[in-house]
């Protein structure tokens, strides 16, 4: 073992310094680094300019290096320059790592880039949690084995079979689970506001105007935050990630980035109680992200045939232990919970399309839109049985309802829907903005979990008040007949009318949205609608980004259905005789104009819309319309609310296409090195020090290595962290191949997944100290290699495509010179 | 010019030997290449070996090489064994090329595989005239330098606006020609229909069973006959590739593959006059196909702002001059299409989505939906027009009409639901094997022109003849009142009644399965359908495949229907208190059945069924077990029949996924070697010579060239033969670099899109024959590379991602190692 004691020797030296202290000192490092040991630049270099990466969490490959250029896109030309100097500046640095001669003659530029930002504020530690997901098919020797014995035994098409029975238990387990909460939110929310009825009834005297409000202001107040505290008690203390939506979590899971406990069952029981209690509690938020984010959960669970969580292996789906696989079954499982929350198959599939595009093929699409399908199905019987009904009218759980006749419009119109997209987009975008913000201050000055809580029963208690003020003061009697809720409340009205403003409030904001849009011309004041606005656009803002479980859709679409009625009432009000006028019309632009604002998730979102309203054909370009100008104009100003949540979060989401900035780079100017490699044989010792140093996920395999200068190898492979730890569990050495070599396979690396055990959990080696490794059969032989002089748009493009996670950079020589992985394209 | 001498030399040697003689003398061959010549290796080796294709046609930069591996996939050891020997033998082989001393000493394999074997047969020339599409953007300095400019003068948004305003042009456009030619054939074919009701009426007087029948099936054969002439002559003699119904045309497109004269504008005439006289002359085909390919062709043609055709540049949309660009429009246009043509605009994008998603991101998506939509809106307005309606309620071309009633099912007929999927499964097998044989025999048997077009005819007045015996010997008298066509015939019945027989005949397709859909129960005689469904299957598989322009999608969906329908009259027969048999309902599972069965194409099709008849999202589910059971019993037994044409026509269409028998298999084993190399600075006399002599279009640029032996060069890009071509034209040498540097930009490359001119219009160089030509400014210099020891699956992955045309394999030193194109994925 020739490596031990120099490694040795740099423990002693170099771990103990920081980041900090390391750059202040570069002589000492200079002399660390002239010790004539062979493998000591590299494992010092990297380690020590990525310390605060070893303390505080892992990723892929990067080292964070200073930040190298200004990508700013504003001084394209001043730009280059520095590139030009940084290039030059930086190969010094490289040499003079190698070298230890060289004097370094130019200084490092530290302009300005979203490196450098990032990593000057305290955000610098949020993202580094993220991890990628290994979407790339290791294709080693063991991989081929399995694959060919497929080929033989027809294992090919039972698995081909298998895949297509997990597709459809997702759908139908995801409409289990939703329908269930579906049934729940509307028993429990039935007997509260059955209760609040009678309530008011018994305390409120017929047409007495001067009857005593108190007594059902408390009551409501209580039957709001008890279930509230109760979702965020569990959502704070037990899973934090179930907090919100999941739709941006899901998101980000299928961009590729690894959003830890995302898909556990614990999360999926924690969500599932945590949007009954907030919905009951009437806080004002829908259930259809939850949903979604259960269906993924679902299919994660399923398609693995084990729960990590309850220690129990199914032994089953054992092929479909990898990231590659899971994530696919995960883009059926969030088009299943997306068909399932809206009853919406086509939606739900381009939902799963417009997040994740770049990685479908036919057969993915195909079998997403099979377990969308199953999925609504399935709701739909469970449904109608649920409601009695012999055939299967009852379709998904959000069904906005089906307009009775084909909704008609005019040429002229048109313009007014363009008109009421802008007003989606400016407010969507206010929306957006006034939500950071809130979430902003929300973070600094809540940063306790027992303050979350009482925050999330504070909004609960706001949302009753309001309310309750908005029935006091607001005068809205409507004749009884054409009641849109279960539970006319007669509060201070005629006998023969109902309370209008109650009716808006005593029910889940679903059945509202479901009111506005077809309630009869003249079932509300104008004043009434206007207050009702205004109320909810700042509750729902309130609410989205409090630590209980509830999705955005709900009240976006709300708001918007009740500023759409109340245009059209307004007109109407201005232009009696204007027919056209509907209200419920108008109302239903006017959601889609507010979703368009604020989620911005044009496809999937016109799709929904038009599926849950069984509107026509002839009426989808209106609603496109309205759609299109929300989103432009919202686009003018921030991004959506998914899209600002990942931000806020830090996520390290891979963009559509190549970002402007990146025009002109190569791929030299943002790939990290140096990199930590692995000989093709190395020894155990060298492995298990570089595990225990280096929180790395992917080490390139070299080989030609000149003087154990491992980083300047030529690249014949890459192995996973994950691989190593289970080579060193195992004891897969060439000493001792004999015992292992006949029951090793690739399912031996899957049976850990996905809960890699750390490199902590391997034995000091001991006697196995002088052991080796041949990484020939294990690593993969075939990783994406660029050459480092490529282009940034061309290699942003191959990594996208493929979801790579570690991306090789090579010389003219096909030697290493640098790794890039997500974060340099997003960071650098 | 120190290439000249030897380039001549060789031309006087080895240029006059065809392909056979080659390989036949491998001594002349040998003392050939150990001339001197500085670069004769390769350009003699290449050459010499791809003989046929510099006679044929042209094609990426794939050289013939001999096949040199089995990838037989029931026999994967011996296919291995045989690659290592292949791999020997091959290296050898190339030394030899190289060193010139070696003798060959293991004979080279010439085992069977799909390479050989498309060699063999007559096939081998078909394919050949197939090029790529250059989907990957040329990254090279002119091209950064514009972007740079775009970036500084906010071109980037206008050209941001100016790709939306023509996908919403293509849109527009796309339905108007859709509904000129649905105007066009709705009147004629009324026409036609008049008069022949009034000829038989005329000549058949009421009740009288013995009346004469002989001349309006006279005229009826020749109210057939002319148009279809008509047709086919043009097809045959003006633009062949118009014939059938252009969507395996637009996949072929879409996958990367150029398709000679598929996008012009003579292409779209005759397609369209082609395909209202095929409807109108009441050939068993529908109108479909052909819209989706005007589609393509107007997207193509809009989106250049110019036609080669009639030699007119509008100066206009100037930066979308390339096959990237363009094919993004070409899916916008094929999605306008089938929006056009069946009122489906999700049902469009999907088409084009489940046809090229490989090249899919969001932004495309949501600009294809919007084409989409405006096609359907467009073609809805004016044909609300043309019908005088008020709304908008006539919905696309091919409404299938809506369901009055929502429909309904029962649990126990979801198994009979899925038996009438693998009856439809079986059935468009046998449709498409058969199609395939008639095809075969067509091909064979009538290799000229004119028998052609009498074919057309001859299939014309069969149609008929079966027609007129069908109405002659069934009696089938149903009362008038229900009738669904517009001119019942009495024909042989009582008065009040009408001739259910004749009503199926007299009218285009399109109305007959709308018949078929919402006739009431009880319309039709079980024997009339049974014949009808009989005669109907028959004559639409002798129609598709000849030459006249016409689809498979509506006479497909008439057979399912007419067998659907005929089940549950059957059934009912049998169960005569069965009151959930609704003939119509069955009619609609059967058609979709029957085009699962036949086109495979099961996500749009699913889709734009639904879209067509209006049918809520719970009937969704029983049409997806009919659809999904007949994709996958016709997947058993043969390809869906647009795959069917692909690959009778050997395009090289690339496959979604890696072929299973790539497994095992690296680069080295199906690349093409030697390759023809530039070197960065080259003499303008060596690209002239090699541009006369060889027609890839692809040339990797070398640097580190020794002793001239380009083909062992490092790879520093790529350029293509469009390039260089346009290089040599506009004189852009080094010595005169001053004339034309300033005024030289990405533009002067984009003119001459897409026909390139030849190397016969470059003048001999003559005065110049000294100069060089620099590749730096102009290759692509991010050409994407693979090791050579890359597995194919990995590196098919990547070639299909990126929609690659050439791939440059180099070895462990950079050095080009070979090239692999469509062909070699495809062919070896």
């Amino acid at each position: 073992m020739d490596d031990k004691d120099k490694l040795i020797n740099l423990d002693d030296n170099s771990f103990s310094s920081d980041d900090e202290e390391v750059i202040k000192k570069p002589q000492q490092q200079q002399s660390l680094s002239s010790l004539p040991a062979i493998n000591s630049n590299e494992i010092e270099a990297s380690t020590s300019q990525s310390q605060p990466v070893f303390e505080k969490g892992t990723f892929d490959n990067a080292i964070d290096v200073p930040p190298l250029l200004d990508i700013n896109a504003e001084a394209p030309e001043i730009s280059e320059d520095i590139t030009t100097q940084q290039i030059s500046s930086n190969n010094l640095n490289h040499n003079h790592n190698h070298n230890h001669v060289q004097h370094d003659p130019e200084p490092v530029f530290h302009v300005r880039s979203r490196t450098s930002a990032a990593q000057a504020g305290n955000n610098h530690q949020a993202h580094i949690q993220y991890e990628s997901l290994d979407y790339d098919v290791c294709d080693n020797t063991l991989f081929q084995d399995e694959q060919r014995k497929r080929l033989r035994d027809r294992f090919s098409l039972r698995t081909h079979v298998i895949r297509w029975i997990i597709f459809i238990l997702i759908g139908i387990i995801t409409a289990l689970i939703a329908s269930s909460i579906d049934i729940i939110i509307e028993e429990l929310s039935e007997i509260k506001y059955k209760f609040l009825k009678q309530s008011v009834d018994d305390n409120v005297p017929m047409t007495d105007r001067n009857g005593d409000l108190a007594l059902p202001f408390l009551w409501w107040i209580l039957l709001s935050i008890v279930p509230v505290a109760i979702g965020a008690t569990m959502v704070t203390y037990i899973e934090p990630i179930t907090a919100g939506s999941g739709i941006p979590q899901v998101k980000s899971y299928l961009n590729g980035v690894k959003v830890p406990r995302i898909v556990r069952i614990k999360t999926l029981a924690v969500k599932a109680i945590g949007v009954i209690t907030s919905v009951v509690g009437g806080l004002a938020g829908g259930k259809e992200g939850p949903m979604i984010h259960a269906g993924a959960v679902v299919a994660a669970g399923i398609s693995q045939g084990k729960s990590t969580t309850f220690i129990k292996d199914f032994h089953i789906f054992k092929a479909f232990r990898d990231d590659h696989e899971k994530r696919d079954f995960v883009l059926g499982g969030a088009a299943a919970g997306v068909s399932a929350a809206f009853g919406a198959p086509i939606g739900g599939m381009l939902f799963s399309l417009e997040e994740a595009a770049s990685f479908w093929n036919q057969n993915l699409i195909w079998r997403t839109l099979v377990a969308s399908i199953i999925s609504s199905f399935t709701l739909n019987i469970v449904l109608s049985a649920y409601h009695g009904l012999q055939d299967f009218t009852f379709t998904g759980l959000f069904n906005l309802g089906k307009f009775d006749q084909p909704l008609s419009f005019e040429y002229f119109e048109l313009p007014l829907f363009m008109l009421l997209g802008v007003t989606g987009g400016l407010l969507g975008a206010a929306w957006n903005a006034l939500n950071m913000r809130i979430n902003k201050f929300r973070k600094r000055f809540v940063p306790w979990k027992v303050g979350k809580v009482f925050e999330a029963i504070l909004v609960a208690i706001l949302g009753v008040t309001m309310a309750c003020t908005m029935i006091y003061f607001i005068n809205d009697c409507r004749p009884l007949g054409n009641d849109p809720t279960i539970h006319p409340v007669q509060l201070f009205c005629e006998d023969n009318e109902y309370n209008a403003v109650a009716a808006l409030w005593f029910q889940t904001p679903e059945a509202t949205v479901r009111a506005l849009f077809h309630d009869p011309p003249g079932s509300h004041k104008i004043l009434t609608l206007a207050m009702f606005t205004l109320v909810y656009y700042v509750l729902s803002c309130a609410t989205f980004g409090l630590n209980v479980s509830l999705g955005v859709f709900i009240p976006t679409a709300l708001v918007g259905a009740a500023w759409g009625r109340l245009v059209a009432m307004l007109l109407f009000y201005v232009f009696p005789a204007a027919q056209f006028l509907h209200p419920g019309k108008y109302a239903l632009i006017g959601a889609a104009a507010n979703l368009g604002g604020v989620l911005r998730m044009t496809i999937s979102l016109s799709v929904i819309l038009m599926e849950t309203t069984g509107i026509e054909t002839s009426f989808f370009f209106p609603l496109i319309i309205a759609l299109i100008s929300a989103k432009w104009v919202g686009d003018y100003f921030n991004d959506g609310i998914y899209d600002t949540v990942i931000e806020v979060n830090n996520v390290p989401m891979l963009p559509w296409e190549p970002l402007p900035q990146y025009k002109g780079l190569t791929a030299n100017e943002i790939l990290s090195k140096p990199v930590v490699c692995i000989k093709l044989v190395d020894s155990a010792h060298y492995i298990y020090e570089m595990l225990r140093r280096c929180n790395h996920n992917g080490f390139p395999v070299v080989d030609n290595v000149v003087d154990d200068r491992r980083s300047e190898g030529r690249v014949c492979g890459i192995i996973l962290r994950s691989q190593l730890i289970v080579i060193l569990l195992k004891s897969l050495y060439v000493e001792n191949k004999r015992f292992w070599l006949p029951e090793t396979t690739i399912q031996t690396f899957r049976d850990v997944y996905p809960r890699y055990p750390s490199i902590k959990s391997v034995r000091p080696l001991d006697r196995k100290i002088n052991y080796t490794v041949d990484l020939s059969t294990f690593m993969n032989p075939s990783p994406v290699r660029v050459n480092m002089h490529d282009s940034v748009p061309k290699i942003f493009n191959i990594f996208r495509a493929l979801g790579l996670r570690h991306m090789l950079v090579i010389n003219n020589e096909n030697r290493i010179a640098g790794i890039i992985t997500r974060r340099d394209f997003i960071y650098k």
